[in-house]
């Protein structure tokens, strides 16, 4: 089963959006064994649009057209399929009251330009629309297909996963079910977790299911999916489970949660379960490991603030830390300590480090120092050395500050 | 001049990376007049490449293909190229000479895998590398032309700059010179900044050139870029100054800066200037005004440092703010006024908000007041209401305390 993806829409062209739809699909189509064979990104522009897809449809299996199902002129997908098919566009009016619905339940007449998204190509059936107006399209040629979905990203998940996934699951003869695992890693390099894993990759390998893949995220950690195929969801749950306890086995030391779990809401979770306030004073990050923890709703359960010292005078001044250089490891138990106290909390974390450009202290750029007070128990600090560069620099040392801060709570 | 991207790897279809390169090549072309005819994703296989390459090769004039020319085994697209124009890759020892000296520049060896950066299909001249071992290609194919970059977006960015865009120009028989300005804006939305421009849109319109656009950017604020084309350099920036006076004497109320200054930039830059000092006291953004600031090298010259009062009891105990409801106008003005004081500056600024996910105090999620404090000035504090996500509402109060802050240091 082959799959290509056509992105339709001009601004896609010229760069005003970035494409994340096709990575999204070509993503969910590799967890669920579907072959991507290639992707396209073409302007609002019939004759374009029908030669693409025609092309696609030659090579592929299945065509998964993503955007140009909205309201206006300029939104031709519809129109092109019902080219490609050699078929008309039909009203469909149960589509028609669906979308009036909408409007109304919002106290708003439909504009009459909305009715273009209850036209449906003769010999489709509609993916039932539940999070925007556009509904989605499904288009038999053939034994081949096209799918259509809006290019609102959330809109064209939930089409995604509800019904095209399956379908192409169906189509690919996979009678079986596909579950997968996020396991969210960090404090080894994607290398390193490779070379931890040799053995169990290699089996896998071997076998064929489950598959193991790495994804580096950034200040979201280092992913380790696993995808099991079964007959039954039992089955390919009991295969997950087996090799996720083979992967913990390795790399367990470096885990910090599954699927959805990011760092911040891992450590706000806990400390909330174990009812205890945190305090942070930041000085190379600025006020992003704050800001990072404040995107959880519920942080303020845990967090009662942070002191962003950047000047070294308001680390002396109001948090106490001694004369001396400030990137160093009493700097950062001072800090650490002097926040906790400042603002009466059970933890206290810090961070004093060198982003750069130069050197600060004759510490090099890169130089991390992380400092955890926490009350009646002894204070500490640990040394980092990140990248050099000063955004991922501070990204790295918010991710690493928070994991030193996890591992304190077990 | 109809020009088609190909980029190329395996990983971009898997969803691992996004494709930034293309669309940052989309809106490089659009800037420079070339049409973008289409754009394809394909992985790392020989016969895939060099059917995408030869079927873009027909519909369009060139073809960019970027990625795969690094030096392990599935980097096909020297390969590619070769079997496409019908020729033989041969060994360029200068290349090869080049890669050599990078290696013992820094002390190492070059590892043989390397030598592939050195084929070179033959016809075809060399982009000479000069931040990776890579060197770029260009391949004529009759009147035609495919050029192929490396995958690294810096690489990439120098050498469609440096010759690509030019050479593309030249083809497109475009013998003039285009420049462009990039008008950075905040406070009106994007359909309000087009209705202010209604009439100088309208008139640029009719004259083609230059041509005027908007870009969306969140946090980085609204961009508007004039694009001129000209017989020499001087007439294309006069052009450009004329009609950039023409887009201020309409919205300039709502430009912050010029090109790659961003509200960060502009803040740090002029306070810098003007000598003053800042502390800021955040609630609803948890550390983020303080985190984006200090992405600036050479913030410490202004910020000193932050109170991140997340818990009401911070904002009484350390701010002195009184009792009463925190998303208030009067503890606003607390924040600003006790931050400020707390860490000695000359400028306090202050946000509390409702980021949701529920209301708090009575106030709707999207409300933020943005407080203001000034040593011997009057304190003033601002009302806005902004989306209601929690993500986007607390980028936007980011960029719009910010802007408040900027307005007042005029």
């Amino acid at each position: 089963m082959r799959c290509a993806v056509v992105a339709v829409g001009t601004e896609l062209l010229l760069g005003q959006i970035v494409d994340t739809n096709s990575s999204w699909i070509g993503e969910r189509l590799a967890a669920s064994g579907i072959d991507s064979l290639v992707q396209y990104k073409v302007g609002d522009n019939h004759a374009r649009i029908v030669s693409i897809v025609d092309r696609a449809l030659q090579e592929a299996d299945a065509v998964i057209m993503c955007g140009g199902l909205g309201p206006t002129h300029d939104d031709l997908t519809r129109d092109a399929i019902a080219e490609v098919m050699g078929v008309v566009l039909r009203h469909d009016e149960g589509v028609a009251e669906t979308i009036r619905s909408m409007f109304s339940s919002r106290g708003r007449r439909m504009p009459d330009n909305n009715l273009r998204q209850a036209l449906v190509p003769d010999g489709a059936t509609i993916i039932p629309q539940t999070r925007g107006t556009a509904p989605g399209l499904v288009c038999p040629v053939g034994d081949k297909v096209i799918y259509a979905v809006p290019g609102v990203p959330h809109e064209m998940y939930d089409m995604m996963e509800r019904v095209i996934l399956p379908d192409l699951r169906r189509r690919n003869g996979d009678s079986g079910v596909i579950v997968s695992r996020v396991i969210r890693t960090w404090g080894e390099s994607e290398s390193g977790l490779n070379e931890r894993l040799d053995r169990v990759i290699a089996e896998l390998e071997e076998r064929g299911n489950p598959t193991l893949a790495f994804l580096a995220s950034g200040w979201e950690g280092l992913k380790v999916r696993l995808t099991a195929k079964g007959a039954t969801d039992g089955e390919a749950r009991e295969l997950l489970e087996e090799w996720e306890e083979r992967v913990l086995d390795e790399v367990g030391d470096f885990v910090f949660g599954y699927d959805d779990d990011n760092m911040e809401a891992v450590v706000i979770k806990r400390m909330s379960e174990l009812g205890l306030s945190l305090a942070i004073a930041e000085s190379v990050t600025g006020g992003l490991v704050s800001g990072r923890l404040t995107t959880i709703p519920g942080a303020s359960q845990v967090l009662r603030g942070s002191v962003v010292s950047y000047a070294s005078a308001v680390k002396h001044d109001l948090l106490g830390v001694p004369e001396g250089p400030v990137v160093s490891e009493s700097a950062a138990i001072a800090m650490a300590d002097g926040v906790r106290r400042l603002l009466g909390t059970d933890i206290g974390l810090s961070l004093t480090g060198v982003a750069g450009p130069s050197e600060q202290d004759g510490q090099p750029v890169g130089t991390l120092w992380v400092g955890l007070s926490r009350e009646g128990v002894t204070t500490m600090a640990a040394h980092l050395r990140l990248p050099g560069q000063r955004d991922p620099m501070r990204q790295m040392a918010v991710i690493s500050a928070l994991d030193l801060l996890r591992r304190t709570l077990d």
